[in-house]
C-alpha cells in the first residue's frame, strides 16, 4: 500500500505496515455508521455553500454524488474496502470516483475527529428512539397481561420463599415499572445525544466560519456542543447507552429468571409459548426456556460492553485519541443486543401462560397468610414483635403436622392467644389477603385496577 | 446467640451457627444509613398515629425516644452492636432500652425490604444533592482559571501529539463541560432516588392503611413507587448513582492524565500546587502528583463498584434477595470516594499555574499551526485534500532541517505552490491561530469570552 | 501538620494540606500488612547487619525493637495514627518511640516501593494458604456428602428442566470438581507470590549489596525478582488472586443458585440447615437461604473487586505510580471475602439434606429416561437422529395423556416401532438408568464409587 | 421454519418463531470451530466403530465424507446457513447432503453439550499454544533490543517524575519480565483447556460404552474429565483465557502508555517507527501512535470480555444453560485480539529507537542521583531518614538556583555536612550511578548483561 495514498500521507518517508493498516482499519465495524456519514456528509456540504468556501455548482455536484451512494448503500451494493480504514474515506473515495476531485472539497472546515463524534450521536440517537417504541410494546404487553389475570393469585416471593398472595397482575405490573424507567433512560440518553459537536475540526473549531446551528438543523440536533476541545473527545453519551443497556438486561435476567424457575416442572406455574422454546437434540422430552436464558446471559454481554467503554475512557489524556475509535464495539453491539431482543421480550411476555389452577392449589397449602394473622393481632392492640413472634410458633406448629395456615382451627389459634375470635378466619384465606393490602402500589383489586387504567391512559396518550 | 432474641426467631428449632450471624449481620457498613433511618422512624411513627394504628400518647413517647437516638449518634455516643444483624435493628433495640416494649409497635405496616429501600434512597438523594454541589464548586474553579488564561496559549494535543494552537483557557473549559454533564447526571439520579417505596411491606403492600404520602411529604419525597413488589427489589436508583460516579472519575482521570504529563520535568507546562503534592522517601528531589495518580486509580475503584452492583443484581427473581444487602458497599464506597476527592479536586484546579513562558517557546518551535497553512490554501481555492497532502510535504522538509513552521521563508513556499504570497505570514503564527477559529465553542478569544460569561452568569444564578 | 515530619519533607516550601494528607493516607486499610511489615523490618535489619550496614549492637536493638512492635500488635495495643501515612511509616515511627534514632536506619537500602511490594506478597502467600486449606476442607466436605448419597437418585437439569436421572453423589462430585480447579489456582498464585521483589529500592536496585538471598530465605520466598523496575510495578500476583477468587465465587454462586431453587417449596428436594438461614422480620413462616445469597451476590463483589484491580493498572507508565496504593483495596476484600465466606460454606454442604422420598417421586412421574428410550432405538440400529425424534413424539402423546414415561405400555411403544421389546422396560426406569451410562466421570454407581475412592485417597494423602 | 427438521422438534406442536430462531442462532460466530468440529467428529466416529456402534463401513463413509467438509472449510467453499443453529448442525446437514442418512448415527452418544464444550477447548489450546509462541518472539524482541542497548543510559521514572538513571537495557528486560509471566499463564491455560470431556453426554454420561481414552488420544488430550456434570458446565478454562489476555493487555497498555509519553515532542526520548504510525487527516505535521493507543484501548475491550464471561456464568444453576453459547463471543474476542496484537507488538518492539543524546542531556540537567547522593551520607555513617532530608534541602536549593545536581560545588555541599568529601563527585554522575545499583535484577552493566545471557540462553532451549 502505498502511503501517499493515505489522506494523512504526505508527511511519511516509509510505508506503513500492511498488517498495522488492517489492525487499524474500522471500516469493518464503523461502516454501521455509513447512512448517518451521508446524512452528515450532505448537510455539511450545503453548510460549505453557504459560508461560501463551495460553489452552487460544486455543492450540487456533491450532493448527487452523496445521493447515489445513499442509494447504493440501500441497495447493499456500496463496496466498503479496509483499503480506506474507515467509513469516512470509504465514502469520500466513492464519491471521489462518482464525482472527481472536487470531492476533495468535502472535507474542508472539518477533521475525522468531530466528523466520526457527529456520526456516532447521530447513531445513538437513532438507536434511543427505536428501543424507546420497543420499550412502549413491551410495557403495553405487560399492561395487556396485567389486565387479563387481575383475578388470578399466585405466590410473592422473596428470598424464593414463599411469601405473600399477590395478584398476578401485580407480578406483572413490577416488570412493567422496571422497563418504564429503562424508557427514561433511553430518553435521557437520546437528550444527551442529541448535540452537534460537528465545527469542532481536530479539536481547536474550524477556520472557516460554518454555520453550525444551520448544519444542526439539518441534522435535527437541538444543541451545540459548546467547547471544542470537548466536542471531539466527549464519549459520555456512549456510556450513558451502554449503562442504559445493561441496567436493560439486568431487568430481563430478572424477569428471565423468573419465568426460567416458574415454568420448571417443579413449579408448573408458568407455560412458555412453543414458539420461543427449543428442544434438546439428546433429550426429547425437553422443552427448554433458550431465549429467556439468552436474555439472562446477555446481562453479562452488555455489562462487558460498559465495561469496554469506561476502561477504554479512563485515563486518556486530551483531546481524540485512537483508543476511542473502538468505542463503537461495545456501542454497537450493545444497541443490536437491545434491538434485536426487545421484540422478542414483547412476543414472550405475550405468550405468559400462568396455571392457575396449580397456583390456587399452592396458596391453599401453604403459609403465605402468616403476616396477616400477625396483622391481626397487632390490631388487636398487640405490639407487631410480639404477634410476629407468636405467629411464627404457630406455623412452625402447623408444618410439624403437615397443616396448611388456612386449615387451622380457631381453638388450636385460642390456645396460642385469647385475642383470636371467629373474625380471624378471613385473614386466614389467601384470596382475601391482597385486598387488604392498602395504600397506592398494593396489590389491593382497587390499586392494581387504578395502575392499569393509569397505564393504559398514559400509553395512548403518547 | 439465642434464636429468640431475632425478630425472626419464632420458627426456627435449632439456633443459627454464631459465625454464620456475624457473616450475615450488615451492621458493619450499614450503620451510614443510622441518621436516614431514625428519620424514617420518625415519620413512619406519625403515620401510624395518623392512621390510629397508635395512640397518641405512644407516639410521643416513640418520637421522643427517637430524639434521643439521634442525639447519641449525634454525639458518637450511640454503640452499635454486631448481635443486632443490622442498623434497623440495632436503633429498634436501643429505642426498647429507653422506652420499653411500646417499642415494638415501631415495626407495623413496615419490613425491613421497604425500610432499607426507602433508607438507602434517602442516602442517595442526599449524596446527589452534596456532590452537586461539589461539583458547582469545581466548575466555578475551571470557570475562575479560564477567565485568568484567556491570553495565554498552549499546544493542543491529540493523541498526545501538539496539534494546534489552543488557548489555555479553552483547555479549562472542555473539563469544566465534563463536569456540567457530570452535574446533569447527579441531579438525574437524585430525581430517581426520589421516590418513596416506604408502605410496600414486605412485597405486597401493608395492611395498615398508612398514608403514603403523609409519610413522603414528611421524608420530602416527590413521589410514590407505584408497585409495592418493585418497590422493594428496584436498585436502579442505585446503578444510576454509581455509573455517575464512575463516569466523575474517568472524568478525573483524564484531567490527572493530561496534568501528570503536563507536570512533568520534560512537559514543565505546569507546576502543582505543593500543597497537594509528595515527595518520595527515598528521592529526595521528586515531586510526586500522587493527588492526581490517586483520581485515576480511583476510576478503577468507582468501575469496580458499579460493575459489583450490577452483577449482584444480575438473574435476582423478584422480589427481595438478601444478596442485595451488599449493595450498600459499592455505593457508599463510591459516594465516599466523590465526596472526599471533589473538594481536593477544588483545591487543585485553583492550584494549577501553567508555565506560559515554555508554552510559548514551545509553540514557536512546533508545526502547529500547519492546518492553518493548510486552510490558507483551500481558501486560495486548492481542494482540502491536495491542500493537507502539500503541507505535509512541507513540515516534513521543515522538520529535516530543523526550522520551525513559523521561520519558514515565503520563498521556500512558493516554491511548493504559486498559491502562497506574504499574506500567509499571519497563518504561521501560533498566537494568532487560535482567533482564526470560527463558531460556538472554538478557540478564539471572543468564543471564549462569551463561554466564560455565559458559565458565570449562570453559576450565579443557582 | 509541619511537613518536615514528613520522611519525604526535605524538598517541599509549603505544607500539604491537611485534607489531602487524610485522603492519601493508606494506614485505614494498609495495616492488615502490619504483622507481615514486622516480619520484612527483621530480615531487613538482619541483611543489613549481614552486608555491614548497620553494627551488630544496632541490629540488636532494632530487632528487639520490632520484637516489642510485634507483641503490641498481637496483643492489639498498637495504635495506628494516620498522622503516619502508611503502615511502614506507623512502624518505624513507633520504632523510633522505642529505641530512639537509630530506627532510622531501618530504611537503608530500601524504598517504599519494594517494601510494599514485598509485604502485599507475603500477604498474599498467606492468604493463598489458608484459602486452599479450607477448600481442601470443602472438598471433604463433598466427597463425605457422595459417600453418603451414592443410592440416592435425582433429576438432573439442563435449562432447569428435568434432563436424565443422576445420583445425588454426582451432583456432590460435580462441585467438588469445581472447588478442585479453584485449589489448583490459588496454589498457582502463592507460587506467583513466591517471588520476592525487596533489593529493588525505589526501582533501579539499591546502593548497599544487599544480600538478596540471605533475605528472602528468611522470609521463605523462593525466587528473587529479576528486574528491579518490574519489581516494584508489577502487580499480576495480585490480580491473579483477585481473578481466582472471583471464579471461586462463581462457583459458589452456582452452588448457591442450585440450592436456593432446590429448598424452595415448589422444589422440596434439599433441606438446608436451620443454622445457617434466617427468618423474615415479617413474614414468619419464611425460612431464608440467606447465606447462600449472600455467596451469590459476592460474585458480584469479587468480580467488582478483580475489575477495580485491572482497570487501576491499565496504562500506567513504569515505574511505581500512586494509584497503586489502592491496590490493597479490592485485594484484602476479596481475600476476606473467600476466608469468612469457606468455613460457612463446609458447614453449608455437611448439613445439605436431599429429600430422597420427593425425588423418587418426581424421577418416576417424570420423563427423564427418553434419553434412554432413543438409546435402546439406537442400540437396535435405528439411526439416533430418527430415534430422537420418535421419541420426541411418544413423549409429546404421553405428556398429554398424562402418562408417566415409565409408565407406558409396550403396545402403545410397539404402534410407534416394531423395535421395542419386552426389554424397553428397564430402559424406562430411572433408577436403573444412571448404571448404563459407561465411562470416566459418568453417573453410573461404579463410576462414581471409583471417583470418591479416589478422591478420599488423594485427600488422605496431602 | 418447519419444526421438524431442528434435530429437536419431535415434542413440539407449535412452529418457533423465525426471528427467534435467527435471535438463538449461534452459527454466526461459532462457525470459528468448524474445524476443530470436522476433528472431532472423525475421532468419534473412529470410537464409534471401535465401540462397534457403527460397523466399519459406516466408519469409513463417515469420515470420508468428513474429509470433503475439511477440504470445503480449508478452500472457503463451505457455505453456513443460519437456518441450522450452530456450526455441529451445520456439518452435521451437510455430511447427510454428501453421504445420506447414515450421517445421522454420528450423533449417538453425544450430546451438543460435551460436542461444543470439547470443541472450545481444543479451540483455546490451540489459541493458548499460538500466543506462547507470539509471546517467546515478542519476548526476544525485549532481549535483542536489551542487547543493544546495554550502554545507554535514561531517567528511570515513579509517578512520572525522574527518579534514579536507568540503563535503557533495564527498561526494555522489566517488560520481558511481564511478557514472561503472561507466556506462563497461557501454558497454565493451555494445561486448564487440555481436558475432554466429551463422553459426558448431556450430562450423565454416555449409554454407548465409548472408549474416552481413546478418543482423547486422537485429539491429543492429556486428560479426561472427571465428572460429566461439569464436563458440560464447566467454563473456567474460558475464564482463565480470558483473564490472561486481559492481563496482557495491561502490560501492552503500559508499554503504551511509555512509549506515547516518549515519543511526545517534549519528551523525545523516542523515536517509532514510521511503518506502525499514522499521519492526521487534517493536521499534516502529526506522527501519530496509533498502534500503541489501540493496544491501550483493547486493555478495556479483553477487561469488557473478561467481565462478559465471569458474569455470564454467574448464579447459572447445573449443567449447561443456553447462557453459556454466549461465551464464545468474549472468548473469541479476546483470542483475535492476542493474536492480532502479538506481531505488532514484536515488530514494535524491534522498531523502537531511543533518543540516547537527548536522554544523556537530560540525565546531566537533573537531580537524579539525589538518592546516590543520600547514600554517600548513609555510607558515612548518617541515618538514613537524616541523609534523605538533608539532601531534600540541597536538591530544593539547586532546583532554585537552576543548578544540576551534578554540577554543584563540593564547597556548597560542605557547608550542608561535613561528611562531604571530594569523592562525592562520583556520585553526583547520572553515568556512574547504575553501576553503583547491588544484587540480582538491578540496572547495574554486569547484572543487565547476566539477565540477558540468562534470558538467550532459555530463549534458544525452547
Amino acid at each position: 500500500m502505498k502511503v501517499k495514498n493515505k489522506a494523512w500521507g504526505g508527511r511519511f518517508k516509509n510505508a506503513q505496515s500492511k498488517q498495522f493498516l488492517e489492525y487499524g482499519a474500522s471500516v469493518g465495524f464503523d461502516q454501521k455508521l455509513a447512512f448517518f456519514d451521508v446524512a452528515q456528509n450532505t448537510a455539511h456540504t450545503l453548510a460549505l455553500a453557504k459560508a461560501k468556501i463551495i460553489s452552487r455548482a460544486e455543492c450540487l455536484k456533491i450532493t448527487k454524488g452523496l445521493e447515489g451512494i445513499l442509494r447504493e448503500l440501500a441497495e447493499g451494493r456500496f463496496v466498503f474496502s479496509a483499503d480506506d480504514e474507515d467509513v469516512h474515506m470509504n465514502i469520500e473515495r466513492r464519491l471521489r470516483e462518482k464525482i472527481g476531485p472536487v470531492a476533495g472539497k468535502l472535507h474542508t472546515g472539518r477533521s475525522r475527529n468531530d466528523q466520526v463524534a457527529t456520526d456516532t450521536r447521530l447513531y445513538v440517537r437513532d438507536a434511543c428512539r427505536k428501543i424507546t417504541g420497543l420499550l412502549r410494546g413491551l410495557r403495553t404487553a405487560f399492561v395487556f397481561q396485567a389486565e387479563k389475570t387481575v383475578d388470578g393469585f399466585m405466590p410473592g416471593y422473596t428470598h424464593l420463599q414463599q411469601a405473600q398472595p399477590i395478584r398476578i397482575a401485580h407480578w406483572f405490573l413490577a416488570y412493567h415499572e422496571m422497563f418504564l424507567r429503562d424508557e427514561a433512560r433511553f430518553l435521557s440518553t437520546e437528550k444527551s445525544a442529541d448535540v452537534m459537536p460537528l465545527g469542532s475540526g481536530a479539536l481547536a473549531g474550524n477556520n472557516f466560519g460554518i454555520d453550525r446551528r444551520f448544519t444542526a438543523d439539518l441534522l435535527g440536533f437541538s444543541t451545540l456542543s459548546q467547547n471544542s476541545i470537548d466536542g471531539v473527545s466527549d464519549r459520555d453519551f456512549a456510556s450513558e447507552f451502554c449503562f442504559a443497556v445493561s441496567t436493560l438486561f439486568v431487568h430481563l435476567s430478572r424477569l428471565a429468571e423468573d419465568l426460567i424457575i416458574y415454568s420448571s416442572s417443579e413449579f408448573g406455574s408458568v407455560v412458555l409459548p412453543d414458539a420461543l422454546c427449543t428442544g434438546s437434540s439428546i433429550m426429547p422430552q425437553k422443552k427448554n426456556p433458550d431465549l429467556l436464558e439468552l436474555f439472562r446471559g446477555k446481562a453479562g454481554r452488555t455489562t462487558g460492553n460498559l465495561v469496554n467503554l469506561l476502561v477504554l475512557q479512563k485515563g486518556l489524556p486530551l483531546a481524540y485519541n485512537k483508543d476511542m475509535q473502538e468505542d463503537k464495539i461495545p456501542l454497537f453491539d450493545s444497541a443490536e443486543q437491545a434491538l434485536s431482543s426487545l421484540p422478542l421480550a414483547v412476543e414472550l411476555v405475550k405468550g405468559i401462560k400462568f396455571n392457575e389452577k396449580i397456583l390456587a392449589k399452592r396458596l391453599r397449602n401453604g403459609y403465605l397468610t402468616a403476616v396477616d394473622l400477625a396483622d391481626f393481632l397487632v390490631l388487636k392492640g398487640m405490639p407487631f414483635r410480639s404477634a410476629h413472634h407468636l405467629v411464627g410458633e404457630i406455623v412452625s406448629e402447623c408444618e410439624g403436622g403437615g397443616i396448611p395456615l388456612a386449615e387451622i382451627k380457631l381453638d388450636a389459634l385460642r390456645k396460642k392467644s385469647a385475642l383470636f375470635d371467629a373474625s380471624v378466619k378471613s385473614y386466614l384465606d389467601p384470596t382475601l389477603s391482597p385486598d387488604r393490602k392498602k395504600g397506592d402500589g398494593s396489590t389491593a383489586r382497587g390499586e392494581v385496577l387504578k395502575q392499569i387504567k393509569r397505564l393504559k391512559k398514559a400509553l395512548r396518550a403518547k
